[in-house]
């Protein structure tokens, strides 16, 4: 069995190895080659600290296997990080457990990716200027992953710690693929006001900007809602959104606030949500049909992706004689 | 993060220690300490290849855990073993990794300890003929389990592979505890028949003895019928016994094809379960009440006692300086 380290991903697999493989998800998942049981949650103690495991079985790729991810905000409190994760993943030939693969980065870069596909699928045709709300570890992977699929005009970046806004614009300037200006906004509204494509990459419990900012053709990521309570987007722009598009349709359901808080609001019914980027990959539902449609790509955290890109480490770590080979 | 192997758990725990455990999993179970979500299962390609999850969060200890165990019947024409398990634990505390457990010989003495804390409760009193059926892996940690809790007159073995119940009666030979008999019989029924305690360890679809060998006051361990199709049991002796038991009521009516097929049938109905070992293990309900009472554990597979013994593992590991640590 090999063991795969945060630092041995980071050695093995490339933004666009990435995204070749989450695309590649969302196609197999569309045509029914990926079989995805719902996703087993634990609130671990009273407090807030949860821990959630997901499975995926391939039937176009010899592998099944489970994410483990502990989202525990008490660590904050003890010097440790806030959300671990790591997926074990199985030969569907044998059962063997054939790989342990660390995966906090490898998250960080397939939620990046999954972006990314939507970006391509949904956000206007030609360059685009864009805005980042929230700094943090997601950040980083969000820009690299677009940039890979879009030519910017203009990178915004939001923050409310604004030393954590002014490192991002500073680590975002030295991985520039192309020449375009970055602003560091003084608030989320001015942040997002006319651009092309929005990313919110937040904890937040309360929309982040407001819909009045939202230009007509903008292109939303929303990756950070992932529990009932979250919410980053405002619910007039879910209302007012031409096309609201998630990862996957029954967990989005029980876990997107920023869908699940308007229509327990009575604001919005299930109808509102147009599809899963799945479809739009495999061609069943057109993706962006006219320049001034609002497009808003909801992810709410898909086993099917997960388990493709520790395949994709698994495979180039066994390729390049990287990670730690142990027997159980 | 600890790694423990087969062979690492071998050096690590007792029998004593496991079923000391096992029978704490279902007190607490039974307290309402362990949250136990349903089990996820797949059916990883178009054979009988299966993979099954099983996560156990504890209150009891900072502890929850995941079980992943693959049942892959084609395996025997690849010379690899058919059945292959690992759990891996996590700190409640913290949402860390702390290690992933080999778990094949823990899940066969997690078993055969349940079948000890059942014959502890549910046997008749004093010393007893034992009957074990079918000879394969599982029977040993039957035989060391069951023996810890009961001093044995006799005991009878049965396998329809002749050279394998003449080497594990060679095995029992030099694992007894005390002096007693042992028989090979030439048939199930001969080997059930006027015996105290049988202990049923097959695969098998059909029943393997037919009722009117079971005596009066016999407690059986049914442990091999783990999915809807298989059957150990008599159908009759479903009919009649005063009392079945299981590890867990919920999994029982999706997973135990001892009880489904004559549900199916309409022989039985829902009522004839009697309960969970756990509540009789809390004193919530009673155990063996008469002599001629004839009862049935019905074991399904259960979460909470694979973390728990698995916590043992860990916990003895770390102790002894026993197991490989491997950063992630």
């Amino acid at each position: 069995m090999l063991f795969i380290s945060e630092n041995d991903v980071r050695k093995a697999v490339s933004i666009a190895e990435v995204i070749e493989r989450v695309e590649n998800a969302f196609l197999h998942y569309s045509r029914g080659l990926i079989q995805v049981p719902s996703r087993v949650t634990l609130r671990v103690r009273d407090e807030n600290n949860d821990a959630i495991f997901l499975v995926a079985n391939y039937r176009s790729m010899p592998f099944y296997g489970i994410k483990e991810a502990s989202s525990f905000p008490t660590n904050m409190l003890k010097g440790k990080p806030t959300v671990m994760s790591n997926i074990q993943l199985y030969s569907a030939d044998t059962g063997e457990p054939l790989a342990l693969v660390s995966a906090v980065y490898l998250t960080a870069l397939k939620t990046g990716a999954a972006s990314a596909v939507a970006t391509k699928h949904l956000a206007i045709q030609g360059n685009v200027s864009i805005a980042i709300i929230g700094t943090g570890v997601q950040a980083r992977t969000q820009l690299e992953a677009v940039q890979h699929v879009k030519k910017l005009k203009e990178l915004r970046v939001y923050d409310i710690d604004k030393s954590r806004a002014k490192k991002f614009a500073e680590y975002a300037e030295n991985n520039k693929n192309s020449n375009y200006p970055i602003i560091i906004s003084t608030s989320a509204n001015e942040c997002i006001e006319n651009v092309d494509v929005i990313i919110t990459a937040t904890t937040s419990t309360i929309p982040v900007f407001d819909d009045e900012y939202v230009k007509r053709g903008a292109h939303i990521n929303a990756i950070g809602s992932f529990t009932p309570d979250m919410q980053e987007i405002a619910e007039q722009t879910v209302v007012r959104a031409d096309k609201i598009v998630t990862d996957n349709q029954e967990e989005t359901w029980k876990v997107a606030g920023d869908l699940l808080v308007p229509l327990k609001a009575g604001k919005i019914d299930r109808t509102r949500l147009y599809g899963e980027l799945g479809d739009i990959v495999a061609g069943k539902l057109p993706g962006r049909e006219r320049e001034e449609e609002i497009t808003i790509y909801e992810s709410v955290g898909f086993g099917a992706l997960d388990i493709a890109v520790a395949v994709l480490a698994y495979e180039k770590s066994s390729l390049l004689g990287i990670g730690t080979e142990v027997n159980l």
